[in-house]
């Protein structure tokens, strides 16, 4: 029984095996049309994330499959006092994979110690959001053909953005691989992050206040938003937020080959303008989160598509 | 790319091919159970409507498609800040139609500006609800056999009532229709609908105090609800409020042929001994509902079934 | 048309056929899986209950049959003042049988009376909840190899729980069947079981205080909760809580093939401790829920399988 808790969870053959068969999926998506006939998804969000549940239900249902579940917590049984390890056991016997959102961190590891059935982790609280970093990791690796010898800035909130964690601790695994990380002296990346993984793995790094500054030697922009309430006071807010806007000048700064990511939803990080920009694959990431989302619900069930 | 957000975006040529597909589609329905496998609809409703969301869901079930979506706002993504546009975007990765319900004028229309897929207005706030109009056509239509040549009664809240509006807009375009529409002086239709689509099109209308007074002469009763808040007074209200009560005593004033619609849900406007009388086709109607969906699915995603 | 409100709407006859194709269903399920094809279940549930609405869902889609519906009365026409007689006859528009969940006792009567399309109660507030029973069942039928000649503990709230009131009704058809009630002084089974159902049949019962004192006689001990709230006084709660929650120690005095069942969800009136031992049967009553609950969907809707 294999479970998708962590994204460190996945050695790197099986990521890059996981990775290839979401780019088989799609080339080929007409072939796994069927390869979940007749299986079903349970996807358990305690917490409403449409994005997210929409996202493994079109997985799902692209391969054949059927859905069931709840999108908030008030529609389940943790109203009336059950465990997650009860409901999980439960669930078991209705689904054959399950999906699981929930506020508190290590839930969905909680879960699937007692189930039956694969259990994603399909967030938990602001620890780990594995199928966001899939995505990340399957858009760089299909548009700019590789993941290993990349400069990649992460711009925004680096201080409690787990996206931005889960992508620096897997694009660590790879080689030459250089980090900029573009945020405000306040929301830079936690000491774990640059001693445990970057300084303990002689991983090149920098850190900048300013985007435009550092726009030029990016192969890969990951734009993560600033929430007004993180920064210390307001006069800092008002000084610094446009250095973490992305428009037109900045994008104009950029390589040509640059590509700029964006976990979504936005709110106004990435001017409206900029979307019509070729090198902005925010909305194709999307749609990579599909593919990636139907290779891990292959992989966990351990069917193969010839 | 076709979207439909108001009735009046059908010509009069489409919207006759589209209920003549409703048609076939009631008569064969077999024949259309497989045509949209491997399709999905998303029902993206920021505000709860059962019956709408559920016809939508049934129409896509019977054409052998899928559905994913979510029943209100607050399951949504628009609870973190992200614009419809982008919810739309992201959605189209998710798939192949949508069906959006929103409290604002104008949501659908602004959705659709950047859907990569077709978009169709499930209702946004008291403005447009196409498929309602559509479903009442049909329901004329199939069980009169005519859209012309009609004399029609309107019953109820003319002034604020969307169904009714457009319901005039659309059955103006057809010949020799007559209206006769049946309100309190405080809740008749607006002079844009009076002067802009009856006058200036020449079309006969009488405007009448009492449901009883002109039953003899209608073809069709379409009944709505009249609000008690919507009197300027409780004199008013307790003096008037049986007016627009239909019940056994006035469907006998009624012809043999005549037929009662209604929007649903109703509250008290039609009391339940009119149920089983043969010319109350209120619940076939939600049956119509289902086909006219089927119907408009297909012609939206361009699929011909032979 | 056939709905089920009640338990006792089927005969002991009817019954044993449902069992023995829920029997078949768990052995050959396979043979099941296109039973329903096209065929969609309406789950209207008014209240909820994600336990059993996603059991329904689950029943449902392993017959090849689709689902749409919703999980909550908000998000229904009943905010709008619709009854549930008109929402039942829209709905038979939309799907071929419905499970109807609501908090008002006889809702899913009422329903019925309108309804063109078989209607299962899903549970109607604390009066019945039917396919709880036909899961209590048959997993005792499928565990046991039979419903005649068990001597059955009932713990708990015998007062309040209605899963427990329907169960004796069902067994109390069945030949030798020993009651064993065992319940704080103020939870005991109302007079109208007492008397109506156990005297007037001369069924043998005992009535107990303390579960551990009839732990040996048992062949089935179906477990429910003893909410706090219940009990007369802080005094009596702390004094007897103990009795009623069932660990190691007190299954050590059960038989070889005791049966332990539970309508779950638990809170703590089961030690985890006892979760593996194999008498412990309450995760695998949670599968019998499916099977039983496909057997009904094929019956009611008059649908045989070869």
């Amino acid at each position: 029984m294999r479970h998708l808790i962590s994204p460190m969870d996945l050695s790197v053959k099986e990521l890059d095996d996981l990775l290839d068969l979401a780019c088989d999926i799609e080339k080929n998506i007409d072939k796994y049309s069927h390869a979940c006939s007749g299986k079903k998804i349970a996807t358990l969000f305690y917490e409403p994330s449409t994005r997210t549940r929409l996202s493994f239900e079109a997985a799902m249902i692209n391969l054949g499959g059927q859905v069931l579940g709840f999108s908030s917590a008030d529609s389940s049984s943790a109203a009336k006092g059950e465990s997650l390890s009860d409901t999980i056991r439960v669930v078991s016997c209705y689904a054959d994979i399950a999906a699981i959102r929930h506020p508190k961190e290590g839930a969905a590891l909680v879960a699937s110690a007692k189930s039956n059935i694969p259990v994603i982790n399909a967030g938990d609280g602001g620890h780990q959001h594995p199928t966001q970093t899939l995505t990340d990791l399957l858009t760089i690796k299909s548009l700019k053909g590789r993941l290993d010898n990349i400069t990649i800035g992460l711009c925004g909130d680096l201080k409690f953005g787990r996206t931005v964690h889960s992508l620096i601790n897997a694009l660590a695994r790879y080689s030459n691989i250089k980090f900029i990380l573009i945020s405000p002296k306040e929301l830079r990346v936690p000491d774990y992050i640059r001693d445990n993984v970057l300084k303990a793995n002689n991983i090149p790094y920098v850190e900048a206040d300013k985007l435009e500054d550092v726009m030029p030697e990016l192969d890969i922009l990951y734009m993560t938003r600033v929430q007004r309430e993180r920064f210390f006071n307001e006069e800092d807010y008002i000084r610094m937020k446009d250095y973490y806007i992305l428009d037109k000048p900045k994008m104009e700064l950029g390589k040509e080959d640059l590509l700029v990511l964006h976990p979504l939803p936005r709110v106004n990080e990435i001017a409206p303008e900029v979307d019509d920009d070729p090198r902005a694959v925010y909305f194709k990431q999307a749609q990579y989160g599909v593919y990636v989302r139907m290779a891990l619900i292959l992989t966990l069930l351990g069917i193969k598509v010839d």
